[in-house]
């Protein structure tokens, strides 16, 4: 039923006109949230902790399974307007700098995958989607706070906190009830530390971002997306911005956070500038002549979540981060948030359609159905893509054969991320989907310093 | 011009008439090279120091590389009727017993390869070669050392001890002076030690061998090469002696012999039966089953050399495991020394044709410019192609992607090993044919517990 109400790019209904939806946190996944459900009518109030709405600016790969749902929603004109669409992917080893596979994002990709690969500073696609929102209707709230909420009978009763508008540094409280709760606050969310005790997973790889211009750049009229893989680290660049600007990431092992984290005492001093400035001296200039353009003013920890069991309690659930932070290695942790969005509204849509009263706990069940094996399934391989890249010796080598060997028939391995809409169902109607190949089910991710076989008594998990 | 004067199989000549040669060792390899020899006219005589010829039981795999010259020096017909012609070669996961690349070895691989895959028992081949090179016109002789060797004017004074024939215990010493000394007396040769000061290469790898009835077992009727690879071991099985036998070989890391040679002290029981018996329990019980049959009386340490750069002294050259010992990975230790042997006289008749007097010295330098790049990159490839069957995690996925990706297209993978003949004078012609890819030339070997990337800090050789 869903595929065939598909709603045209540009058009909105009015379906969940009357339903009252509050979503916790304003960045780019709250905001998608607010933007998909106040398409259909619902009336939205997002509320941000912060002050003001703020993404770092630094840029962010949506594939095509964010871009047909972006154009859906029809926010792309003024997305590409600020973006770059890359011509193709380009992985290189790290070491050598030799070509290991490219993958081209021209006609046959585009019809292929009904959308195109994009790539956007996170600060212009939040703007983007607040616009979006705020043109839809959606009412968009900073500075304040969630601070506890609790089904009721049919609905959400929310507690709210604000300063004081006269800066008088004193808290005004507020309650609202709502029909559903939509809680998009992150990694370290509140709402996922009532259904699970699961802290964040760390892990012993740093992130360092940094944006050039790119005229008079060596790389300047770079047209595609290059990333470079090698052991223990990994270096990706791509144009903003029309091309006017460059965008590095650095991603490499911290090995003092590797030793600090054997004998139990994790220096302070872990990922900072000292050690950055060794952690691409294995590999060729065309990576380490780089990393100059890399802030040094901030760095992140790469960190996730294990797979979340149970993401709803009533009517109100987890998504985005909260429900499934992921590793970046399939650039898909701002689409996964999209995705859910879009999967909310439309099967809420769908029940609006089918009954008299909307009954959020089941569609609130039915989007988890649908989205916890598609979500689960990115986190466990998104784990795997990163050991993957960052192979050394022997396995480095295979990596390198089994990308070369990929060259004509990389569909392969991305169809599945790539193709997936929320509104056809598909885990609902056939959950294996969400089953990754029994290697990897089999696989052990390790915290920290790698990976191991299940059924290798070497091989417990740090 | 080589190419153009290939003898057919069964056709002999006279073109080395008057050559006079010794061969040191009575091995698979020595007799291969007296066949050789003594095929083309050439006065042979082998010294084995054991006081018969022997190897040991168990099997051994010839590709199309020694198909192909075994053809020529006409004693395929025996080996056949005693060894086996598997259908395919079966790669299966250790761990899962998921099958990974079946390579055909039917009509369409023996017309790419103008030859078949063959396994047959050591003992056989050699008894054949043995046979072969005596109704030759080759002088064999056991219980005769070569315990010393010098170039002299046009030729090669040897000296040769042997037991008193009345088996008094005491030791007869005589001196010979021949045209050229091919030395084929193994990895621990007295005639290597002269040319280099290097040592064989010890791996933390050990072999356990065993032969059992088909007639009752399980796998009775099996025609393909099985090989199970899995992290830090692999276990082999095919017929023999037309099916009526099955071999088994495996192969495993010694944690002892690894923990050993880390502190500094290797332990006397390393590699026993004991560590056998929990060497196989993280895999299947298609794997962990069979090592009941594997005979516990007796084990080998793998070993090998590094590439040696010189391998002649005049007219006394190092053949077979003397000059390229290489591990067993590619299964071409055997075919090698076939190689060698076919190459010299191969070259020393192309010499005879084109001068009245052969130049042995610059035969043996023509042998050494042919073989040493091409034995080279044999005994690379086979420590990466170990290390490759071996990888556990990460590694192991991308390996078992590979090897599935490459169902339909190994041949790109096989060509360089398998379509080789010394006679094309390939590597003289084109000296970077023995040439590793950069990936391979940069990786580093370790001796003990497993590889690194050159370029990584942490990749010293151990």
């Amino acid at each position: 039923m869903a595929s065939t109400q598909q709603t045209s790019p540009s058009h909105r209904d009015n379906i969940l006109t009357g339903a009252n939806v509050i979503v916790c946190g304003g960045g780019i996944r709250g905001a998608a949230a607010a933007l998909a459900l106040a398409r259909k009518g619902a009336a939205v109030r997002l509320y941000e902790r912060s002050p003001e709405f703020a993404e770092v600016g630094r840029g962010l790969q949506i594939g095509p399974h964010g871009w047909r749902i972006l154009e859906r929603w029809g926010v792309l004109p003024s997305l590409i307007e600020r973006g770059f669409l890359p011509k193709r992917m380009r992985f290189r080893d790290a070491l050598t700098d030799a070509p290991l596979l490219t993958m081209d994002f021209g006609e046959s990709f585009q019809e292929h995958y009904g959308g195109r690969y994009m790539v956007i500073h996170r600060s212009d696609l939040l703007s983007c989607l607040i616009d979006a929102a705020v043109a839809a209707g959606a009412e968009l709230h900073t500075g304040m706070t969630i601070v506890g909420a609790g089904n009721a009978s049919h609905g959400v009763v929310v507690d709210l906190t604000r300063r004081c508008e006269n800066d008088c540094n004193h808290e005004v409280t507020e309650q609202v009830k709502v029909d559903v709760l939509l809680a998009f606050d992150g990694i370290h969310s509140r709402f996922r530390a009532e259904l699970s005790d699961d802290a964040p997973v760390p892990s012993s790889y740093v992130s360092y971002r940094g944006t050039v211009e790119a005229e008079g750049d060596p790389l300047e009229g770079l047209e595609d997306v290059v990333g470079h893989i090698g052991p223990h680290c990994h270096f990706i660049q791509y144009p903003l911005q029309g091309g006017q600007l460059l965008d590095q990431v650095g991603v490499f092992r911290s090995e003092r956070y590797l030793a600090g984290h054997q004998n139990g005492e994790i220096p302070g001093d872990w990922g900072n500038p000292d050690e950055l400035e060794d952690a691409y001296d294995h590999c060729s200039p065309q990576v380490s002549a780089r990393i100059q353009h890399l802030w040094t003013n901030r760095w992140w920890q790469m960190a996730d979540h294990a797979p979340l069991e149970n993401w709803t309690d009533g009517n109100i659930i987890v998504l985005g981060d909260a429900a499934h932070a992921t590793l970046q290695y399939l650039a898909s942790g701002a689409v996964m948030a999209m995705e859910d969005a879009d999967c909310v509204a439309d099967f809420a849509a769908d029940a609006a359609r089918d009954s008299e009263e909307l009954d959020w706990a089941s569609v609130l069940e039915e989007v988890q159905a649908e989205r916890l094996p598609r979500c689960s399934r990115i986190q466990t391989t998104s784990r795997f893509w990163g050991e993957l890249w960052h192979l050394e010796g022997t396995g480095r080598i295979v990596r390198n054969a089994l990308f070369r060997a990929a060259e004509n028939d990389w569909y392969q391995y991305t169809d599945w991320l790539w193709r997936y809409d929320p509104s056809a169902r598909a885990h609902i109607k056939e959950p294996s989907l969400g089953i990754v190949p029994r290697e990897l089910r089999e696989w052990r991710y390790r915290v920290v310093g790698g990976h191991s076989d299940a059924r290798d008594p070497a091989g417990a998990e740090s």
